[in-house]
């Protein structure tokens, strides 16, 4: 029973875990060394046939992972003893095959280039999660774009707003947050290869060739040159993530306020058990909000931790990049688990128009003051306008009446608004200005909403 | 004097400083509302001759600063009091044109479009000074491409590398790091125009027109929909100029240490006193190095800032925005001094040849070893002539002898190697595999070095 | 017009930036070299009176701020052209009291010294507010004892609770925080005295006698030994203030969520002006709690960078000292306006109990399904009173009814329990438990609330 | 295979992971439930012989890890299904004993207790690795009270110091942490126990008896009252473990750079492989100092996540609650992994005198110039001294010979000064200040050394 094992429920998900569990990290270990053998016998470096001979233990079934670990603290890392276990396996297939193991690379070079192929598969692993946040939230855009509610500044009443509008917001910020985990990943696939000191010394001249033909068996993209020290494109994975997960803690944050019994404007799917109370069996309690921001105010500290480990020393530093190691894995881990439970928002999200309604009318009306206004000021003066609306809000305000109710029986203002006109300039329905046609932008029909 | 004047020499620049000054701010605050007078009245919500009175104030010489600051206090934010002053300063101007100020607008709107236009002014002025720490780190590659040092990983003596490699490391890094810089900022240039909640509801219609006007006036990007509460693109901002004062810290890192009494390869340019001790006159401090290291350390705190408050609630938000202000201008003002530190290096640097070969000779040719194992090998089997190598390394050591003289004198190496071939095996020039291959990619020379 | 100044208004107090000027800070580094000058005096290294010459100075006047920052650039700290500044204007009035001026130390022993009398001053700036929040707090914790509302857990309803509990639990956090910086600032009273590499070399035998004397005129603890590159003390003090703001954050988080309309149970004061909005008059702005929370965010990040700056090299470091300068000034800054914002809120609360009351009907008394429950165990068993209660609490809920009007309509539960017994059991303020109790203890009069 | 697994070596330690296992935590919320068993039994509230049953359940061995995982997602916590699958355990035992499970409390009563008694075995284990960590200093500490060697700053040559006093400096800041962590740790060791919103409501009048009784069984400090959203208790935990890792990562930093090739004056312990690297076997890593500083880099981001986890909402928070979960265990599992790399630095440093001398020679005596300054100023004025200092710095460093030597051929020298009298102050030995007093302090022997 691992500790992260009990919360993992909440910080990562299954196929996430998978993709970043050890057994795939030594897989990925050996995926490295095999194509680096297969690159060597490419250029005359190791025998023909070696390549085969290691393809035979790209499952990683060799590896004594306790010995790993025990070995490993002394030799800084696990590569070291991990070379040692492959080659052991490798002999016994082949000596000749066994021996040419590991040329050229130091233990970096395995490791780095292990994540960066598991990074490959961890971001395919993630936008196909966003496809279908982007799919469910898209839904419920469409489906509530007319749904009127209270906006909110500060935690207080504003002009109104649509749910569609809100979420919207949301969707266009994760769009954009999806396209820089994209361009992020895809910079980030590059191969890491460069023996003890960036320079490939020991496989003399043909060290260029030898990491273009390894770059090309794992496709992945050559570097410029190695980047023992320049860690910048893993810190903007784990950067782009935080963001995402940023973006959809405001969604926690804004499902969880409009859960809210007083509130009560939209939900959570209220299902199989999700979000009871040991103690209060009534409640629905806003799980997977509550997962959203736990799981976002995890990773600034992450990135915190890769940002101060960038200035490795010299060749290959001390220290900092194996402060690094964890913190890519965990991001991914979290990211992923954030987009579930956004997904399970997004597609279970329920909301209850009369009392957005209701809570409206809570208000008096007073948020469309500035609608009144607008129609008034022509009429009689701004000054005017401004004067007499402050008097009607103030008496709403005293005697819990409605605006509407108060404006109608003010003599100065039905000379220029009737009472329907009064009626028609406090319906939240005719004060949303360019709501639609934002949604509109979002969904992508905008013709349709000119 | 502000306490921040004292330390301001370590972590802005003056010209940085002046973008990012209370007076730039109110002055891209003034050209906000004068550019959405204009576009009201383009739009017939203000009268003719409006944007012309307001052009008039651009200067922003109207405000009182104290009073404002007075007032900011009860009112949560400086927009309020600085849209009165506006308001009352272009009275005395023009009744008319001074009554449809901000209108349609939120405080918000003006914050945040003024912060955009500063960075913009911030990003030419940052891109400018990159252009040419780009030129000096591009010159001393050029001039270090052959100049063979000490490669070190761990902070141990490693093969050999050169000068040259070692800072095209930095300059490619610097290169990614200026990439996403003016990628980022140019996906941040985007009009903030929302009014109360975002939906532009007090210019009914015309909304949407005049966003696309105020956006065409400050020559910013329309945004698909307000971004009150969606404030990843500024995020991104933060962190891709903590990315640059990372790889830059790196820079200073490597370089003090190649500075330390012990070491003397490389140095900071003396002059001018700079570097100076109180105490040991004769001392030579890396001032600029400590600089980068300084700066850098100071960049994650603001990154985890931005991430933290990313969260913000429904249409906007409440304290979590206001935690932002300082970090981007704080991040702009550092990464800034970052540049100019870095500058100061990579235009004094030098190197002392003499230095970096009795180092290299100091470790006895023993970080050269594989080299010889790669030529005798081939000769006498892998096994036998690491046990070999093995036998001669320990004796160099004990004895404290080259590795080289040790060979000569080995009978069993001699049936092999000659005493010529010997040394140029452990000559470092001689083992810099593709290390020139690297640099060119660099430099962009490649073909002249094939 | 400094940038700072802008913001100033929500994230430092005029007194606070006053302790932390430039010119106090001046005005402490003064005071110390002409305390060094004294125990110079004193063990025979100055002529007598000395002392005297530099007590004219310790308005330190004599500075000019601009050249101090120009010269700072090339020393890579203010400490050097400082005492050039010194030396300069006590030569003036006498050649043999400039001359030893400075003795014995290095630039860190006058900075880190400064920033600790500087520290004592803050602390007992914020300690002197942090009474006036006690005080606050703790008349509104007695006020509101017994000012039953809805307790909240995960934003949903649950059980009642006291107003006063609730402020209770800041109340006795604040005291937990207000312990701990105060202890941690008694333990940062430190003198720093060690000269280059903290050995007081220059000083031959009289070091640890003049160290002595120092410490006592300055009214410092003397270290066991110098702390240049021992950071622990003011790490600590950075933390404390964090934990300070995050316990107050608690507290604009609750005071935000109840002002909201929706809940309307308590609110700031509404006095002049404060918390309008630009927009929308009618609007009332938590401006204080959004404070709290702005300015709590800000915290981990300077937390951040002075723990990152530990790890400092050798006798003296090389660039994390410097990271560190700005920290402790800026959470002195940040908790002054902390609390004060708290005190705005502590002193001006006001309480709606009418609301408190309505919102807890408004859950049809099902929070209190566990008090029925208990009751109704005893008498018919566990099982079958769980059964029943949410039979009963379902109905309630789908015919939006009182669960105490549904439960009087069963049978089943006027057997057990009469209409007068259902009430009481679902009246909140018979199911408080241990409330009173606890507030008592924080109150200090646990004898009455036996 | 866990991923957490693979990186153990570095970042925990068997005995701390232990503590920390699910295994132990599941334990540890076990013997919660059973003490409150046993405490209302005591109370009236279970029937006798209750809190008996629970104890044949202490081993915890009930559990299925996998199912709790499963339910709590939907749970939002583990305590829910934990409770479930307790209870039905004990009602296989005992039906009339398993009833009263978990009465009266919340499920955050359960977790955060026993994070709590976790927390109290954890500091044991810590604090038995910090005497023993203790002890291996103070032994090196005296051990090299003598042995001198540069003293260092901005990583350039200062004044002498000895190994003594530099190791001094972190054996005094690792107690002043030990003292921290102890005062942190007892006043952490309170119970949690407040039902749903922490009023133990369901608990009626005998709420403060139960907790109380509850509080004893386990051992555990009674809070004044819940502190379900107070959290600055933990924060403070996390907190002083990240200043212990801090002052051990100065540690690690500083033998890091004395290990280089270049300065070889001290070194960890060359043993069984440790530090050995997989391409270059001569060399030797500092494997312990790299974990320091590796981990250390890690620590900051805990604390910013449970400084940003404060502000939680009323009576029990949302999202930032679980944020904190694994922040505590990870900062107890960093620290012991630090202790035991700094055990093996403090147990193993070997130092090089020769090496010592010889990097003091190579500086050419320009260190100690201030020390023959102090001799020569009596006698030939101030300013001369400085003036004839001067030059002869620069000619001994333009002609690389030893400042004794130059000084010896100049007459103006000799009138002052003889051969003696130069070589004695120039002398490392005798310019070292208040060292061995201040070392005095620390091993506590002042009086031999007055």
């Amino acid at each position: 029973m691992s500790n992260e094992g009990l919360n993992s429920f909440l910080f990562s998900t299954p196929e996430m875990t998978r993709v970043f569990s050890s057994g795939e990290q030594l897989r990925a270990m050996t995926r490295f060394e095999w194509a680096l053998t297969c690159a060597l016998e490419s250029n005359g470096r190791a025998e023909p046939g070696s390549g085969a001979v290691l393809e035979q233990l790209l499952t990683a079934e060799f590896i004594d992972v306790n010995a790993l670990i025990l070995e490993a603290r002394d030799a800084g890392n696990v590569a070291i003893p991990f070379v040692r276990q492959l080659t052991a396996a490798a002999m016994e297939l082949s000596e000749s095959a066994a021996r040419p193991i590991h040329l050229g690379a130091t233990s970096q070079d395995v490791l780095d280039t292990a994540l960066v192929l598991q990074i490959r598969e961890a971001t395919q692993v993630l936008e196909t999660s966003l496809d279908r946040l982007d799919s469910a939230l898209l839904n419920q855009v469409k489906k509530h774009r007319h749904t009127v509610m209270q906006g909110r500044t500060w935690l207080q009443p504003g002009p109104p707003t649509t749910l569609g509008l809100k979420l919207a917001g949301t969707l266009a910020a994760m769009r954009r947050d999806r396209q820089r985990i994209h361009e992020a990943a895809e910079r980030t696939l590059v191969l890491q290869f460069g023996g003890a000191v960036g320079t490939l010394a020991s496989l003399g001249d043909a060290g260029e060739a030898i990491s273009a033909q390894l770059a090309r068996l794992l496709n992945l993209i050559e570097p410029v040159l190695p980047w023992h020290t320049q860690r910048d494109n893993l810190v903007v994975i784990v950067q782009v993530l935080a963001i995402l997960t940023g973006s959809l803690a405001k969604l926690g944050r804004d499902i969880a306020l409009l859960m809210q019994a007083e509130v009560s404007e939209a939900s959570e799917e209220r299902n199989h058990g999700r979000g009871g109370s040991s103690t209060m069996p009534h409640k629905h309690n806003p799980v997977a909000s509550a997962a959203l921001i736990a799981i976002h105010s995890k990773m600034p500290g992450l990135v915190s931790t890769v940002l101060y480990a960038m200035p490795q020393e010299h060749e290959r530093g001390l220290g900092l990049w194996q402060a690094e190691w964890d913190a890519v894995p965990e991001a991914f881990r979290m990211a992923s688990a954030s987009v579930a439970y956004a997904i399970d928002i997004a597609e279970g999200l329920t909301a209850d128009e009369a009392r957005m309604q209701a809570n409206m009318e809570a208000t008096l009306g007073l948020p469309l003051a500035e609608a009144v206004n607008a129609a008034l000021a022509p009429k009689m003066g701004r000054a005017a306008a401004h004067t007499l609306l402050r008097s009607a809000a103030d008496r709403a305000t005293t005697e819990n009446r409605q605006l509407s109710d108060v404006l109608k029986q003010m003599p100065e203002v039905l000379v220029h608004l009737n009472s329907k006109e009064i009626d028609e300039s406090l319906d939240p329905n005719n004060y949303l200005g360019s709501a639609q046609r934002f949604i509109a932008r979002v969904v992508g029909d905008e013709d349709a909403y000119l």
